[in-house]
This record gives structure tokens, C-alpha cells and sequence, in this order.
């Protein structure tokens, strides 16, 4: 492609939303554009990339036995209800209606519209295992949409679902997912770790998610020895401590509502009181009890009560008088809701609880024997100093951003559903699910976030939306164009992607829009056009040489082949 | 491929809604499903082919010079209302409103789009030409969806836009899309012609169709001579005829309200009378003169008048009592609404025409004498009889598929959303567009309406999901299975798509769901296996003949090459 005719309208300054280095780089560089909040077009260089990563994504998928198809974007309400994900959702799903008033979602995922697919197709066990996949417009209407393609509201996803008779199956189909979801971060070259994710509204059990590690991204991984795991999964383990029990006594703390404020007043540690998170949880009154040190870990708990984020909310003061207490002292005591406490509470004793009056606590409370509650299980933010599961491996903390996820559903979407097929002994079995995503446009802004320096992007050989840049330095010389003109056609020829900057800019600027798009390998033609002679550089390690013209063929397949080592 | 592990459930019937030979072999062959009215899944077999139809539009586009890009699939409101939009599509655009109340359509086409994404970022005519494209799923929310893909809700198009300095510039562009539109109809290997069309909601001047010819298509072309038009855009041309005048003489007609009722109870012909049509549009009435003996074309009118469909409604008894008539003896003298004739009534002299009072009709009523009316060009429906313009060929009317249409913008779109570059001359210019569709997944449809027989469909071998089927007739058979893996293996290592039946089917089942899909080349390996004999045919010529499998290659080979012709 010839810049001169190429629609590439690069940009000095990126606008004053673009956080992030991806984001920045992409809008300058004239990869994406903004339609509307979180909406994107890609323009001819950022639509080339995607597309790389497409193939990547399909020939892989391909080659683990899936099958590519195409389901619509437009998904009918009813499966929705069937699952009880219409509502779950929430405001993140975009909802429509149509001219006859039926209901339908902008698809966020397809776990129901596969299962119904399939549900009266797949009748024989004979026809599993089955892994279908498509390449897809996806839509989430997120709260904050932001740091551009990388957390957008439309977004194209490759997402798949494998289909199995037993658990056995499924955990094979899932296996042969995990290694496919390798080769292809591998191939694309992203810098990446798999952690055990946590399934949020997708149910289910065992689930990974693929990190790339980046500090913009948006998620933080906890990681020690062969542990690792999201901060939302991460396990908080506790130590038993070995405490005669004391009794139980009621002190006075006038206007001290917080656990700080309670520590200070009674000259103890937090560690030593009990903190209550008052909630109404789907309009009913929930209190959590954790350590008053720690921090609540809502996606805990929410997979613990199996209910979305919305429907959990703080109790106002007034609920929290419906239920018996008084803002700020809650305590596990005589009160008129659901108590959950997390795993460590359990051993608790001799701590400080609120006493569900007016400016009163009480001391000396022991979990079984003051105060009872659920073992919501593990249900606290990981924290600095806390240690891997099983070992006193301290937790190390780095952000990154989720490119792909596997989950093993179960039964969940085809029991919900009634997806059964025949065994081989004739009785209806219902079907074992996995299913798998990875983002491809958030891939694109992942590679960029890990590779770029301050001039631009840095792409690798495996997605980038050409090989070569071939800058002529005066397009007005005839040797020059000539020569470029020449080289354009030759590596064309060869199969290379190839642009031809051929365009009445100066010098600097073309070098500037060279570096900003970052295509890996570079030639300058300039005054040695006459006597053939270029100058050779890599986007990467910026180092040029001057060549003649008749040594490049062999310098750029060489380059290319180790460029991305 | 293997069949036996492939996504492929194809049905011995076709559900009772599919009408026409698309419908009802894309679902038996297992190609598309069904998810909602108007809106299907593209199963394997079908995206493969999707596939090979997009990769075509998009070789031949890019090597027009169009550059592939990718916008979203909603947008904003704003855009639309600024082009008047928004409203005139009316119920066909499916509308959404996101968790901030801004609202989106489902795009049903871009221009208003593709204008506003280029209007701050071209600003000179240096960068002009300029041609973008995108392959991407759009929206219409059909009154009547049928006939499977060929009339759906939600279908991929490509839709493309030029951007030009000037008329010639777009002249130019437009060109330059007709040729590649009939090297891209050309490879389908679809049998179609070009018409002028009509442009409906799309405005502008010049345009063409590309009808795939069809008896079951929803569209009728007249043709003569050179001539071809769509039936809602064939010019009806007109002879004046030299009479005499005379006086205008009202005459009882009682209860005589319908041109037939009128020529019979005078004894004339529907010819000598003048038939009224009492509309309101966009609130305002209307009454349209045309010929006694003709039909009022809608989408005439709609070009005329410039509103949509959806604003043309009938005129209710009351709505004809307000403006000074009675219903079934309207006529164009003395009443309070505008007043359209189709061009033939300007050379009308003496005819019966209303009296708006009941019971009553003139005779002898001349155009430009007894009354006026503002000349609304040609506004009939074209008829068996009638002839090319300039000529005296009479029609001839076939029925066909609209799957690509070409229209010359000019500066509609440009104007409303303020696009302009600077010339040489440093003026602003408004830039001047074209648009260019081809409706892929419809093209599909098209394809198998004239490739099929009546046991299934007859792919070509531009777009066959697979070259080349192997059918082991005895998937137990050592011998034959052995044969046909090595068949198999072979003409993958030769860069064929190929499908090797090896289910445990009775062989009926498998011959008939070959024919049924059209895989173009067939290779049955039965008893002769052994011998390394084997059957091999086409689905065009279903000629069996019997090969040692050494020949097989150069045979396919020669056989898919000439296939198409």
C-alpha cells in the first residue's frame, strides 16, 4: 500500500482521555477512532491487526478440533430468562425490542444461544465431544468504559463452547482449550500468565484466566511459588491462635463508629475487633463479619451467595434500625438478619463487637460461644504479607489484563436449558459444558500496552499490519521513487505486506509516523538511491546500517524470522 | 473434514415456513438455522461459504483501491437526525437506548457513518479519492421477514463509500465500483443483470442494481433492448393523442364510485376516465391523477414527493369530506388539497373525471383547460404492453435477487453533516459520495436459487464450502477405510477442502446428504477398494465413472478448474 493513497490520518496529540500507552498510541498512530463512549472503529491499520489475531485465534481453534460458526448478535429474551440471566446482567446487557415487541439482548456472551442451539440437534452421545466457536461483535454496556479498546462496550471476542457427556469429557475438551489458549498467546507473543480465575457471573467450577501483564492493566495477580490467581480469587489462609476465652463484658464508646476509632479508644490493635459490613443483599438484611484489620472481598462473597453485584447494597440507617442496631455498632448479637462471617472469624476469640446500641461494644466475644454465623468460607481481600495457600510464601502482587478466560460450566446452562442426550445404554444424560473466550480487540491493546517505547508501537512480526516500511526521503527524486517504487514491488512479489511512504511530507514527519506505527523492519531512500545504496533499520532496536539495495531480500527474511525472539 | 466428527445435522425435511429451494435446502443441508424470526445462524458448512463470498468482495475491492476498515455495529442517534434519518427509516431500524438514555440504532447501512468518521480528518482535496469499505453485520426490522437469508432481519453486508472532490471525481468512483461489481458477480458465477434502480430512502441520482435472475425473487425487471430496470423504476412513456375538445357536461352517476362501475355505466373505457388517489402525506393531503386504466407506482411517488413510505397513508372518508369531496368521486377541480398528475394526464383531453359531490361525474374534462395539476413526471406501475422508452420494444418482465447496489450520493450526506475539504484554491468544497452494497449472506441465497436441483444444491467452485467429498461407503471395511483416510490425506497436502464421509451410516443416508449439500466432486470408495478402485462423479453431471485412485488427482484437478464454465 502507498501512504500517499493510504487512509492512515495520524495525530500529533492523542486526546486528553487517552490514559494509557495502548489507547494513546492507537488513536495517534491511526489505528482506532472513538464513534461514542466505549464504541470504536478501527481504521485500514488497526482492522489489519485485528484480523491477525483473528487467524491466529481460528487456526488454532481449528486445529484443537473446533468448528467455526456464526450466531446472530441479536439474542432472544427468552433463553435469557431460562438461565435467569436476563435480570443477572443487569444494566451491562443492552437490551432492544423489536417492531412486534418481542425482547432481545446485544449479546455479552452465548453460553444459553449455543446450548439452545444444539439442544434438539445433538440427540446421541455419538456426537460428542462437540466444540463449536465463533469470531463475534460482543456488547457490554459498562459502567466506566474506558482506556479505549481495551475495556470498550462493543468488542469482538472469540468465544466457544465445548459439549461433552460426562465431567471426564468436559475436563478433556477443557484441557485441550488450555493448551490451544497457549499456542496462541504464544504465537502472538504476549508476555502472560494463567491464574485461577474467578467465575463471577458465569458459575460454574474450575476456571482460568489468561493475564497479560501489564501495569496499566486493570486487574492484579497474586503470585508466589506455582500460585497465582487473580486478587478477587486469591486465598487469604488464617492461623489459629491458642487464647484462654475471657468473659464477656460491655464497655462504653461514645461516638466511636469506626474500628480505627475503636482500636485507638480501647488501646488495641484492629486485628482485635470484629468489623460488620451491614447489607441488604436481593432486599433482605445481610451482615459480614471479617477481621476488623481486612477488607471485604465482594466478588467472595458474591460467588458465595450466587447473586450479582447489583444486587447487593450497604443498609441505610434506616434498615439498619429495622434490623435491631445502630449505625457503627453492629455486632453479631440479637439482630434480625443473616449473619455470614468469613472462615477466620470462626477462630475468633476474646474480640471486640459492636453491641446494637448507641455508642456501646462489647470485649471478650468467642465465636461459638458468644455468637454464631455461616462460614461464608474464605471471604477477604488478599493484602501485603499475606502468604500463598500451604506454605509461608509472602504474596507478590503485578497488574495485568485478562485476554482470555476457560471456564468448566457443568451442567449449569444445559440443566437450566434441558440439553440432554441419549447414553449409550439409552438413558437421557445432560450435556457437561466448558466455555472459552479471548478478546481480540483487547488483544490488540494488550500487545501494544507491552510493546512500545516513548516514540510508539512496537509490533511484533505475528500481528503486525505490515512487514517492511519503505520511506522515501524526497518523493519529488525520481532515483528515489524509482528505487522505492522498485523495492515496493519486489517485496510485494516476495508476499511481504509492504508499505510505500511516498507521500510530499518532510523527512521528519515520515520518520515520526514511521516510529509512531511501529512496523518492524525499515529501509530509507534517500541520497544513496543512485548508486542503490539504503539505509536498514528495525523498529526495535533502531540501529541502522546502510545496505545496498541487492542485499535486502536476505536481510529482511532473516530479520523477520527472529524478529520476534 | 471428517464427517464424523463434524457439526453438519442435516434434516430429511424442511420445516413448512421454507418456501423457495434456498430456503429449504440451506436448513436440510445443515448450512443455516434458525434463532428468531428474520434472524439466523450460520451453522459450518454455511459460514465456509459466507466466507468465501466475503474473501471475493474483498479481493476485488481492494484491488479497486477501497481500503477495508471495521465500524461499529450501533450508532449514535445524532448522526441520523442530522441527515433526517432517524425518523424516515421508521419502524425498520431497531433502536436501543444505552444505561445513560443516549440512543442507538442497529445500523441498517452507513453513510451518515462513514461521512462523519472522515469529515474531520480529510481536509484537503489531496486526499481525495477516497474509497472505504467494511464487511459487517447489519440491521433491518422487516415487516415480513422470509424466505431464510434472502429477506432476514440481520444480514452481513459490505457496504462501501467514495469520497470525491467533484461530480467527475465520483463519476469516476462510481465507475470504478460497476467494474468491480461485476468482477465480483462475475466469479460468484451468478447469472444476473445491472438495472437502473430506484433509489427509495437512499436520495441521490444515478444508480444501479445487480439482480441475480431468479423466479423466486421478490423483485421484477423489465426488459427491452438494451433496456432493464427494476419494475418500481421502468419509465411508462405516453403518446398524445390529437382530439378535439368539448364541453364539460356533468353527468348522475349514482353509486358509481370505481373506474370499472364508471366506464361500464358510461360505456367508455377505463382509459377515458381519470382515476383519483386520496392520500395524506406527512399530514397534508394529496390527490394524485393518473389514468383510469393504470396503477399509481408507490415508489414513484415516494422519489417525487421525497418522504418515506411510511408518511404515505389513504385518506380516511372524513379526511376526503375536509378537503371538499366525497369518497368515490373525487376530482381534481375545486378541492382544498394538492394536486399531482402523472405526466401522461397533461395530454389528457376529455375525460370523465370526479365531481366531488355524490353521485356525480364531468365528462369532457381537459388538462390545462378545466384543470391543473403540478406535473409529477412518470408515476405509473410499467405493464405487459407497454414499451422502452425511445423504442417501440415492448417489456418483457423477469424476476430476480437484489445482491449489490452502486448509488451516486453526490453531496446528500455531505451537506447534512457538514463534510467539506479545501480545495486547491484554499474554498471549502462539499465533498460528493457514492455507496456501494453487496449483500453477502443474501448472495448466498442467490446462489443456491439457481445452483440447485431437486435433490440439493450444486455449489460452483468459486464459493463451495469444499471441493471434494469421499464417501467410504462401509466405514468397517479395513480396506475402504484405509483407502479413503489416504485420499484424504493426499488431497489435503494438495490444498483441496475436502470431506471424508466416514460415519457409520447406511450408505443411502450418506449419498443422499452429498447431494443434498453439493459438494462438486465426489469420490466413493466401496468394494473396489482393494483394487484401489474407485467411483468418482460430479454433482453437475452425476456421471459415474469407475478410476484407479492414481488417476484421481489430474482429475480433479482438470475438473475443478473447469467446473464453473
Amino acid at each position: 500500500m502507498k501512504l500517499s493513497r493510504f487512509y492512515m490520518p495520524t495525530l500529533r496529540e492523542a486526546p486528553q482521555d487517552a490514559e494509557i500507552a495502548s489507547h494513546k498510541f492507537l488513536l495517534r498512530g491511526a489505528f482506532i477512532r472513538k464513534s461514542a463512549s466505549g464504541v470504536y472503529t478501527y481504521l485500514p491499520l488497526g482492522y489489519r491487526v485485528v484480523r491477525k489475531i483473528e487467524q491466529i485465534v481460528r487456526e488454532e481453534m481449528d486445529r484443537a478440533g473446533a468448528q467455526e460458526i456464526l450466531m446472530s448478535a441479536i439474542q432472544p429474551k427468552e433463553i435469557w430468562e431460562a438461565s435467569g440471566r436476563w435480570d443477572r446482567f443487569g444494566p451491562e446487557m443492552f437490551k432492544l425490542t423489536d417492531r412486534h415487541d418481542r425482547e432481545f439482548c446485544l449479546g455479552p456472551t452465548a453460553e444459553e444461544y449455543f446450548t439452545t442451539l444444539i439442544k434438539d440437534e445433538v440427540k446421541s452421545y455419538k456426537q460428542l465431544p462437540l466444540n463449536l466457536y465463533q469470531i463475534q461483535t460482543k456488547y457490554r454496556d459498562e459502567k466506566r468504559p474506558r482506556f479505549g479498546i481495551n475495556r470498550a462496550r462493543e468488542f469482538t471476542m472469540k468465544d466457544g463452547y465445548s459439549f461433552d457427556l460426562d465431567r471426564e469429557g468436559m475436563e478433556v475438551s477443557y484441557h485441550t482449550m488450555y493448551e490451544a489458549y497457549e499456542k496462541i498467546f504464544n504465537r502472538i507473543g504476549l508476555d502472560y500468565v494463567i491464574v485461577q480465575g474467578d467465575n463471577g457471573a458465569m458459575g460454574g467450577n474450575m476456571s482460568h484466566e489468561f493475564i497479560a501483564l501489564s501495569d496499566t492493566g486493570e486487574g492484579v495477580i497474586a503470585f508466589g511459588g506455582d500460585y497465582a490467581a487473580t486478587e478477587e480469587k486469591a486465598e487469604v489462609t488464617y492461623t489459629v491462635q491458642d487464647k484462654a476465652r475471657v468473659d464477656l463484658t460491655e464497655v462504653t464508646t461514645p461516638g466511636v463508629t469506626t474500628i480505627e476509632e475503636l482500636a485507638a479508644f480501647l488501646s488495641v490493635t484492629a486485628k482485635d475487633c470484629l468489623k460488620a459490613v451491614d447489607l441488604m443483599v436481593a432486599g433482605e438484611p445481610v451482615v459480614v463479619f471479617i477481621p476488623g484489620d481486612r477488607t471485604l472481598n465482594m466478588a467472595k462473597l458474591e460467588g458465595y451467595l450466587g447473586v450479582p453485584e447489583h444486587d447487593i447494597l450497604p443498609m441505610t440507617t434506616e434498615q439498619i434500625e429495622a434490623m435491631g442496631s445502630v449505625e457503627g455498632f453492629t455486632g453479631p448479637m440479637g439482630i434480625d438478619a443473616r449473619i455470614i462471617v468469613d472462615r477466620s472469624v470462626t477462630a475468633m476469640k476474646n474480640v471486640i463487637v459492636g453491641a446494637n446500641k448507641k455508642d456501646t461494644h462489647l470485649q471478650g466475644a468467642s465465636y461459638g460461644r458468644d455468637f454464631e454465623g455461616e462460614d461464608g468460607g474464605d471471604l477477604l481481600v488478599v493484602e501485603e504479607g499475606d502468604t500463598v495457600p500451604n506454605s509461608d510464601i509472602a504474596y507478590a502482587f503485578r497488574r495485568g489484563i485478562e485476554v482470555g478466560n476457560i471456564f468448566q460450566l457443568g451442567t449449569k446452562y444445559s440443566d437450566a436449558l434441558e440439553a440432554t442426550v441419549l447414553d449409550e445404554n439409552g438413558k437421557a444424560q445432560v450435556i457437561w459444558m466448558g466455555s472459552y473466550g479471548v478478546g481480540i480487540t483487547r488483544t490488540v491493546s494488550a500487545v501494544v500496552e507491552q510493546c512500545h517505547d516513548e516514540d510508539g508501537i512496537i509490533w511484533p512480526v505475528s500481528v503486525t499490519p505490515y512487514h517492511v516500511i519503505i520511506t522515501v526521503v524526497k518523493n519529488k527524486d525520481e532515483a528515489q521513487m524509482a528505487l522505492g517504487e522498485s523495492l515496493y514491488n519486489q517485496l510485494l512479489d516476495a508476499g511481504y505486506d509492504v508499505l510505500l511512504d511516498d507521500r510530499a511530507e518532510r523527512p521528519g514527519v515520515k520518520f515520526k509516523d514511521r516510529d509512531l506505527i511501529g512496523i518492524p523492519l525499515r529501509i530509507t531512500v534517500g541520497k544513496g538511491a543512485a548508486e542503490h545504496r539504503v539505509e536498514y533499520s528495525t523498529r526495535k532496536a533502531m540501529d541502522t546500517v546502510e545496505l545496498h539495495a541487492d542485499e535486502l531480500m536476505a536481510r529482511i527474511k532473516t530479520d523477520l524470522e527472529h524478529y520476534d525472539e
